[in-house]
């Protein structure tokens, strides 16, 4: 039951084109944020942190080459189809360089969380085979709890940072959500994803807005896991 | 037979100490190597050539824990054995910065061979199990292949920088031996090694200068294979 659904959405070049689109972006997230990472352990003042980092970015460059398989396989160029998203997230990274390691913790904890359950929500839309494939792309929870623990740890040593981490945290999501915005604008295909069709679900506002505020609630309780006002 | 001799061998602190230095300028060199070819990789016009960077520099990172098990093992706490390369490294990374893709592309190609070339003479002076390990360090000969290829493809290119190039790879290769010297200088354990004793061979004056000479040959190969005066 399931392929026969599978078949009658991914015969529609409409959803094959958001799909493409979807791993595309989620794609070169994925390699900036593997790039950052390796920045940020650059700053490590502590070799074992830097290591620590650096493992991280190895083992997270794992999924890469399956979201590339899965973009070729619904009948795009890799690289082609990443393109468009280069620009805003070279921007959102340019926007946003820490000044120091924590700040670039920060970054790589707020950034990974809320790619987390962005693809979480989004997972539900696709097709059987690509959801299944983006909700592997978060196996890394305990990636993302070391990097919690250490910014923890470092507003533990000196609470005063706590006050910049947090407006440095809110930046982070607005300038987040502006190069969403700037995407969702820029690329039809990918919003037309979020419309239903007969042949499967898709976001009316209502749910979009709900979706919104879930994501919202679990930022902010994650910033009060770290001891950061959200 | 060869576990006896290595018992023997192990057994002896200064053989133990100058392996643990080994190992650990071996492990800070490719964890330095990781973050250029990163570096490197973000300066990549093709985004192509920017994935198949970063995809090699995640694999080559699997080479780290194996090398950071082996120093524990003999004796060493890791992150205290790699810091006295720390500056070594970091200054002759400093003093080469490539200034475009290419010079980056010249730097990896250069850098990774004269590492596999020095990892492969050192491998039979160490006890079977540690020279095994740092032997596997050197299992990435596919990878060396696409950057050489690289190389060669932008000189045909532009054969005009060819020249630009040639000097370039004199001068990675000057600041590696002055780097090589500084750590030789200040690391007397490690230059123990080259020295023989009763239970494992050692290299006089005469075969660490036959040494070096394979070593220069071998780069001259490799400059000419790729199109650069050596």
């Amino acid at each position: 039951m399931a392929e026969t659904s599978d078949d009658a959405v991914l015969s529609d070049p409409a959803y094959r084109a958001a799909a493409i689109d979807l791993l595309a972006a989620i794609t070169y997230g994925e390699l900036s944020a593997f790039e950052r990472l390796v920045d940020d352990a650059k700053l490590a003042p502590r070799l074992s942190d830097k290591i620590a980092l650096e493992r991280m970015a190895a083992a997270q460059f794992a999924v890469i080459d399956p979201l590339l398989a899965r973009i070729t396989e619904l009948g795009a160029e890799p690289t082609e189809a990443l393109a468009p998203f280069k620009e805003a997230f070279d921007d959102f990274h340019k926007q946003t360089a820490p000044s120091d390691f924590v700040e670039g913790l920060v970054k790589a904890f707020v950034g990974d969380a809320l790619a987390a359950d962005f693809y979480r929500e989004i997972a539900v839309l696709l097709d059987e085979q690509t959801g299944a494939l983006v909700r592997e792309t978060l196996n890394r929870e305990g990636q993302t709890d070391f990097i919690r623990d250490r910014v923890r740890e470092a507003i533990a040593d000196d609470p005063k940072i706590a006050g910049r981490l947090a407006l440095w945290a809110r930046r982070l999501m607005g300038e987040a959500l502006a190069q969403a915005q700037h995407v969702a604008a820029e690329r039809d295909a990918l919003t037309g994803l979020l419309t239903s069709t007969a042949d499967r679900p898709g976001l009316d506002l209502a749910s979009l807005g709900a979706m919104f505020t879930r994501m919202t609630e679990l930022h902010k309780a994650r910033m009060e896991a770290v001891g950061l006002e959200p």
